[in-house]
Order: structure tokens, then sequence, then C-alpha cells
């Protein structure tokens, strides 16, 4: 289907707005067509918002999170305990952790995972500055917390292999059936991986 | 569940990409995350076209379809026949009857429908400029081709009696299009055969 624009300032937009994941034309003039019903101040602050964000954007020279400072609040929190560091794909991993309340630890933000098919190889990740964080000395244990997929796998195992030289230990997130999940509803892999890994019943709920 | 962002300028963009209507603050992010990911000459054409269009946006001056000119190409094509026109509530609808290539009339976008509930009334609409194009006498037929909403109705009535004192035939599209549902969301096919078999205004209400 052919869309007929009649004004090309409205064309790029929509052009622009569809580039956006998940997104698609239709959504994309939607979305225009509100920020036009929108006053000049509000269509300013969302242009520069994303502008500013690209422009000044910082990364955490310790972990790569993002941050407007050199050192992202969390490194910079000496309350948390720096001897333990969870490592992430992205920034969103962070948030998500951040809010179960559980980890008072740091994090290493990988920048995403090995995916030959993407062309994303160990060099473009953040797994040097990993190994060389963890030959410091200082870090006694690095949590494993990425996709449970193929190419999770295949970055576990990597960072593995690099790690292995170093007197640590190396934990990886659970798997298992998902709280709130129908048994019946899981799919095998993780079903057996869950019986594999199965826990002492009292000591799951400190009985 | 408060999300703690670890830069305030991530926290911005998220906050302002939230704003578009069915976006939520993990799309948000994710949209966010997504612009971060691309080079610096995407984000800024993203950046510029919304602001580009917000401060040079044009409607025509004949029908207040969007426009970069003062009068829109549809209005400026002498090919088409100026003595129909087809009613619509936004530029959407002008699109998608463009697409369906069933009419080759001219339109009037009033930029709404009556709706209270929203502090829409009459005079926040196009429909004095609808009543002064037709008083210059040259409209043979005003086909109103709104929402079959009861906004939609209330809008239909209103221009009716408005337009009940010129010599015109006044159609409206035909109800092949469920009762509910919105005029942008229909097919093609229905909405195409919508205007071919429209009816007398005045007939198919009993006045
Ligand atoms: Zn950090
Ligand atoms: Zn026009």
């Amino acid at each position: 289907m052919i869309q007929k624009y009649p004004s090309v300032l409205l064309e790029n937009a929509v052009n622009e707005f569809a580039k956006l994941p998940g997104v698609g034309r239709k959504t994309a003039l939607r979305l225009v067509l509100h920020m036009l019903r929108q006053d000049n101040k509000t269509v300013e602050n969302f242009s520069s918002a994303i502008l500013t964000l690209k422009n000044e954007v910082k990364y955490c020279k310790s972990c790569y999170n993002i941050s407007d400072a050199d050192i992202c609040p969390i490194c910079s929190n000496t309350s948390r305990d720096s001897s333990i560091v969870c490592v992430v794909e992205n920034i969103k991993e962070v948030m998500a952790i951040e809010n179960t309340s559980q980890f008072k630890g740091l994090y290493h933000v990988l920048g995403g995972i090995i995916s030959p098919i993407d062309g994303i190889g160990p060099g473009d990740l953040q797994i040097e500055s990993l190994v060389k964080r963890v030959a410091e000395g200082h870090i006694k244990e690095i949590i494993l917390a990425l996709s449970t997929t193929m190419e999770g796998d295949t970055t576990n195992f990597y960072i593995y292999k690099k790690l292995a030289p170093y007197n640590i230990k190396i934990s990886m997130i659970a798997r298992g059936i998902s709280i709130g999940d129908e048994i019946e509803y899981a799919d095998e892999v993780t079903l057996g991986r869950s019986i594999i890994n199965r826990t002492l019943f009292n000591e799951s709920f400190n009985l």
C-alpha cells in the first residue's frame, strides 16, 4: 500500500518515527499527529531530550552503565558490596535487578551478548574490562545474569573461560519455572533443568 | 514500582517518550536505548524531523489538510472534481480514503468531531469554514465521512443543519462500516465501497 502524504515535512517525521523498533507506519503517523497537537514547548522538550541524551551520555568508567558522571551512583555507593559483581547485557537488566532489591553488589554492563548472526563478537562487548576488574584482585564473586538463550550461554561460557585463571567464584542466576507459572505450560528444557537443579525445600523457605 | 534511572539525561528522555500515546515507561526506555545505539546523524534526523514539522507545518487554506504550501496538492489538482467535498475528521482519514482510489473530489478536514466529554465544541472545528465554502455556490455535494460513533453522528447532524439552507446534496458514507468503528481502522475495500454506496443524509435518518 502506497501512503500518499500531503506534506513532505509530515512524511519525513513519520519516516523517522517508523524507524523506532516495533513502530509501524500507521503507529508512526498516529504518534506524529499527536505531537502536532501538542504545544511548541512540549515538542521542543521531546526533541531536545533525546538529542541531549545522545550528545552528552556518559558510561561509568568502572561498570559501563549509563551515567551522568564518570562513575555511576551504584559504583560510587560505598554501602554496596564491591566484592560481588553481577554481569548483565544492558542497563535495562541493571534497572530490573535494582527493582528486586535483592542485590547489593556492583554490576558490569557488557553492552550486549555474543551474537554471530548480528555480527557481535566478544571484542564488541565490555569483556576485557571485566577481566581487568577481576584481575585487580578485589572481586570475590561474579554472577552471570545473561539471557537464558543460546547467545546468552555462548557469552556465559566465553566469560567463564576468560575468568577461569582467577581464583573467584563464578555463579549464574537460577534457571527454573517462573514464579506464578503453571507446570503444565512450562517448556521441557526449563522443566528438565528445574528438576536437575532442584533446591532443598527447607533451605528455600528458611524452615 | 519506582524505577531508578542511573542518569538524569536518560530519565528525561524516557519521560518524554512516555508522553506519547500508547507508550508506557518500559517501552519508552526500550525506544530511548535503541536511539542511543544509533549514530549521531540518525538521532539528529529523528530529533529535527518532528521539530521542523511542528515549526513549519501549514494547513491548506481551503480544506485544512496538512500541507507544505498554502493550498494542498489535492485542492490544487485541477483534474479532481471540486463540486464534491468529503468531510473528514483528520488527515488520517484523508489518507485512508485517498488509498481507496474511489474518490476524486476534494476534502474538508474538521480537525476532530464534536465531543462534549473532551471539551470539543463546533467552534473548535472547521465547520464555519465548511459553511463558507458551500456558500460560495460551487459545491454540489457534501459527503459526510465521520466515525460511526455517537460523537460522529452528533457532528453529522450539526453540519447537516448548518448546510440545510443551501441547495446541495448532503450524503453520508454507507453504513457498511460496523457501528462503533473508527474510519481510520476500516479496511480499504469496505471504506471504498462505503463511499460508492453513500446514501442521502435525510433519507438515512427519515428527516
Ligand atoms: Zn558504575
Ligand atoms: Zn486542501
